[in-house]
């Protein structure tokens, strides 16, 4: 990493001298269109602004600590020094959205002390990037600060105004709410945080929403909140108030109502504020991965983005269970003939994925526990190494592994986090003894320990020890109903994907997610890191698994296509079920051709809410795949296709809504065109409501380049 | 066992006919002195009463349990039916007090209907033995009940009047207090709970006090309540009703305040009064073992009681430490030359154990993490597995190989109970890679998970969860700091002894242990189970340390002998250091002499608060010990050692206080005396204050009885 002491030595020395007036400092990011000043009152306290383009996009904002142990107040201080640098480096992620990333940013450093007589010294760093601002609290070893209790962050992010929102409630516990487009001032948690179908959510203040919070001002800025490097600290929610518009920090509590307990050198998370005039932009940003640490996987040669089918949807929709015996107490087990995870059934799954190239094939329900796994706050549930009877562990094994396919271990802690990590090397050894490299895993319900939360420290270290222990044993990692994701997956590149969502699932046996769902968790879930979404329904409305069943899939069918491309995972599920595929396999091509790895990715249309359009070169390859997708409004789009090479042309695989489609009344039509196509294309979009548009661009063959028709 | 359906079907008849009046049930013990009844009042509600030789023990006491969830409290009840039989039985424990037990008891089985209109079933059962009454709550399998939470038990133990009594304020993590003797109605917790020297501690209730609590009446009965087989369940304290001497059940909490989580089939420990008009009677006591499951261990052929010695008393004292480096964090290890496990230190404790047949060498302070390990409510502590530099687990596993001595493991937890489950099976089997086959485990501090106690469900089923790991891979434990014992070591007999009071430690840096300390714990803290109270100090004033230290022991040499025979345990220390005990080979002989199993027990004279004397016959041997103990009051007693076989002369070794001995003045002089004495001995026994004598009773050779002088 190229990094040089900045130039700034004279501002700065002004600042530090003793203070009789407010004395202030700015610095610009590198291509100078950000802003960032700092603010040290006659009182001690300091505050910081952001602004972009000139515009105000944080204004003045107050930073500092309050401990519960020793019993102090951070909030008045002295600036002894001030440092600044600059860096400027490229690297490469182990898989990613595009091969190389920049991380290209000024940095200053406050180094303070506490003016309250408490002889406590601390950090705030600062990075200012092209796409936003990073900062964090450090504090380093020293004579008078070793263990510590923070009782609250006292971190403000001060908006301008009542901007338009895109927001969950904050909650201790689950994100997997329904997101609700209001001004700030319009927030209400309380009536929001109701969701029946959620297991567990601790609501704690009507005016909390969670991060990552995307905002849009009346002037035109996107604005995106967050936290990157979340370790060993809990997630943050933000408090609104209502007539200010501060955004004021809310750490998520343990079970006694500490926030965290740290050592020094201890650091919290960096807290983001992406921000640009276009919301193309904020989708390409690469800021919190910039703000996390380099992989700690020395040699990540096993880790393999890829496909999987499984024994999940058919769960989902009733046609099979996870539990083998009735759902009720008791050690006798009798099969009542409607589980899921028989060997029979998972060999249908394992002969389909290996017809078909996807590599996993996902099995939930094969182990004991799942007869009285829920919602009773029981520690011993699962042991994680016991399979059903009719689940054959070693013949599974030896018949994967001739069709060439993985099998995917699913280890649901139904939330009992001590029971887990009991067994955890016990499981994982199980794991790599039958030939499994890859586990999700899940936390569906109230935490145990008693009385800490999803979101809290403890389970923050205990998500990031499964990142750890499970790279250990070369195990890559799918978690399920864990924290928010804040880029984590650059350092541990085993961890790709994650749910922390409202998933796909939701549509199968709630109200579903409304059609502007995926445009939304775009810019909020996914800013953290990659989702797995479970796209690739076919089978929209749901009464074709059971006549009663009123559910569906709030999307077209082409939609569920175009979600390979525009929700980014390193990791896709192909969610269906094979016989659904096997009746469209016109359909199903676009899922076996769409990579999960790529080398270049381009935002080309996107609003918050309203759509999203991507175009991802495969990695190592010279085919590109464009997803389009819109909420509840049918959309036109005309589209460059520029970013092709522009020495050749390409087959355009167009898989569209037919026009006549429509989520609701006829969401499965769909029409499959292939054209020729160039670098100078300008591709016509034609989204039906709730609808989208997958397109596969691969280099034409000469017989293709003579016998297919251009686009028009 | 011989189990025999009771005959008084007639009474039970009565009893649960539909009552217009309360209606009563009696039961009797085996012999007749103990008379158990039960009284279902009109209203629904059910009480007992417990009489001894006519005497009211408990006078009418409630019964009844208050669930969170479902919300629902059980007071009025219905009593559908009434089971009765008699048990008589006689097992033989791994190791013990006697080699064989007798089990004879009177069971009454109350099948409850709650009348609040839950459908709730329950079941209180009540066993009549000879020597006290023990009953629980039961829930059996039922259609109205599988999950559910304890808020309150509601059990009631009426006393007749303001017993003097023998207590520990009640507490949810600690029971390392000293004793006080007072009144009922003088009980104070609040002033007592201060104690400064322990490290974590949670007072609830001035009115609150621990089991066993022992009290005695004004018209001579010696009552002593505690609980049996605490399993899966907190702990429980008594609240003292002052004016009405009602002691209520007190359960310690979890993190959230709740009690319990339970699942049909539950039962809770059993809730056990003993009672006689003898205070012999009460340490003869075998009540608690029999309402104990049997073994659990198959074979317990590896499980072998036994005597340690260790760099242990060294460390308490300041001579060397725990630690390796300076006592803080930071992670460069600079040795401060004072760490007590060296290799070379190791082999000196290890060559003493095996010239005089000591069996084990226990070792605290071997592995990284003492520096920074103590009262921060710090998770990531200890690993288990990682010595210090100058610890060289594989030489020493050699040496004391060589010298056919074990070295025992030290696991110290920090209280961190979070982190120790990660580690456990790995600690396990790195103990049994390197030739250990016990440890004894530490909680020092506050709980992780944070809001657990000690003394709580959640640490209750975590000290099961070691007995039984332990077993599994054939480990011996002694727990330190752990929730007191209720005679588990029956059904997990690798569990040979714990700490849970206040051990002999506390005289190394505390007020200390006052001399009736010990003659009360065996009356209170030792009912539950075997303590390794590390008993043995040969150096009485610690000033012979380090001349500024101002701490002693609180008894006399002699007396430490005594407490090998008086304070019962399997496991045995021999505390003090290898250099002391060379200096006083002489006394030291007992130690080495004195049995750690035995065949037979009697309790000839005992007094809680006063005085205890014992003899015990050692396991599979002719050879017998007697250990007589007193508070701070000189005594003299006659002695019959009628006990000994009626056809064979004994040399009697007699280690007691000097003339001039005084536990505070002259502690440390003892005479040594051989003469030959018969079961018609009457053998005269001279105690100092705070002293004690300890006798070893070997049958005569031939060529002793000649020369060695009949005692006078």
């Amino acid at each position: 990493m190229w990094v040089k002491k900045l130039l700034f030595v004279f501002l700065v020395t002004g600042f530090i001298q003793t203070a009789y007036a407010d004395q202030s400092l700015t610095i610009y990011s590198p291509d100078g269109n950000i802003q960032l000043g700092i603010l040290h009152r006659t009182d001690g306290s300091i505050a910081y602004q952001v602004f972009y383009k000139g515009k105000t996009v944080i204004a003045t904002s107050g930073l500092g600590m309050k401990f519960k142990s020793p019993d102090v107040s951070l909030t008045k201080f002295d600036v002894p020094a001030v440092d600044s640098s600059v860096a400027d480096e490229t690297w490469k992620p182990v898989w990613g959205e595009t091969s190389s990333i920049r991380n290209n940013y000024k940095q200053l450093v406050l180094k303070l002390a506490d003016r309250s007589g408490s002889g406590i010294q601390l950090q705030i760093i600062f990075r200012v990037f092209n796409d936003g601002v990073g900062f964090r609290y450090s504090f380093p070893p020293q004579s008078k600060l070793n263990h510590f209790i923070i009782a609250n962050e006292l971190t403000q992010f001060a908006v301008t105004g009542d901007h338009k929102t895109f927001w969950i409630p904050g909650d201790y516990d689950t994100n997997e709410f329904k997101y609700n487009t209001t001004v700030l001032s319009q927030v209400d948690a309380s009536s929001s945080a109701m969701s029946q179908e959620i297991a567990a959510k601790t609501f704690f203040d009507k005016n909390a929403v969670q991060t990552p919070l995307m905002m849009k001002s009346a002037d035109g800025l996107y604005i995106n909140i967050h936290e990157a490097a979340l370790v060993n600290y809990p997630a943050m929610n933000l408090v609104i108030d209502k007539s200010s518009f501060i955004l004021q920090a809310h750490l998520v509590p343990d079970a006694v109502g500490n926030k965290a307990y740290l050592q020094t050198p201890a650091v919290t998370p960096w807290r983001t504020i992406i921000v640009s005039d276009k919301a193309t932009e904020i989708l390409a940003s690469k800021l919190i991965l910039n703000l996390n640490e380099p992989s700690k996987v020395a040699d990540p040669s096993w880790i393999k983005p890829h496909k999987m089918v499984g024994v999940w949807w058919e769960l989902h929709v009733g046609k099979s269970s996870w539990d083998y015996a009735a759902t009720q107490s008791g050690s006798t087990l009798v099969a009542h003939g409607r589980h899921g995870a028989t060997t029979a059934n998972v060999k249908k799954y394992i002969d389909f994925a290996s017809k078909n190239g996807i590599e996993g094939v996902l099995v939930e329900g094969w182990n004991v526990g799942w007869e009285d796994w829920f919602g009773q706050w029981k520690e011993d549930v699962f042991d994680f190494v016991t399979p059903y009877p009719d689940f054959d562990v070693k013949e599974l094994q030896q018949y994967a592994a001739s069709k060439g396919v993985k099998i995917i271990m699913h280890h649901e802690t139904s939330a009992s986090v001590t029971n887990y990590e009991r067994w955890m090397d016990t499981a994982y050894r199980f794991m790599k003894n039958y030939g499994y490299d890859a586990v999700k895993t899940g936390y569906v319900g109230r935490i145990i320990p008693r009385g800490e939360h999803h979101d809290g420290q403890w389970m923050v270290k205990h998500y990031e020890r499964v990142m750890k222990k499970t790279a250990s044993y070369k195990i890559m990692l799918d978690a399920h109903e864990p924290v928010r994701p804040t880029g984590l997956h650059r350092t541990y590149p085993n961890f790709l994907a994650c749910e922390a969502a409202r998933g796909n699932e939701f549509n199968a046996w709630s109200e579903g997610n409304p059609p502007e769902h995926e445009t939304i968790l775009a810019f909020t879930r996914l800013m953290g890191g990659p989702m797995d979404y479970t796209p690739g329904l076919f089978r929209i409305k749901l009464n074709q698994f059971d006549s009663t069943k009123k559910e569906q899939v709030h999307t077209t069918l082409c939609k569920q296509l175009a979600l390979y491309v525009t929700m980014y995972s390193p990791l896709q599920m192909a969610a269906d079920l094979p016989e659904n595929y096997e009746a469209k396999m016109d359909a199903f091509q676009f899922i076996k051709d769409v990579a999960v790895d790529w080398d270049d990715t381009k935002i080309l249309e996107a609003e918050p809410g309203d759509y999203v359009i991507s175009a991802r070169k495969a990695k190592g390859k010279e085919t590109w795949f464009l997803g389009a997708m819109t909420d509840e409004q049918p959309r036109n789009f005309t589209t460059s296709l520029s970013f092709l090479a522009t020495d050749k042309k390409y087959v355009a695989t167009i898989y569209r809504d037919a026009d006549n489609a429509d989520w609701k009344n006829n969401p499965e039509a769909y029409v499959i065109e292939k054209f020729l196509v160039d670098s100078k294309t300008m591709l016509k979009l034609k989204l039906a409501p709730g609808g989208g548009t997958a397109v596969s661009l691969a280099p034409a063959t000469a017989e293709e380049a003579k016998h297919i028709k251009k686009i028009k």
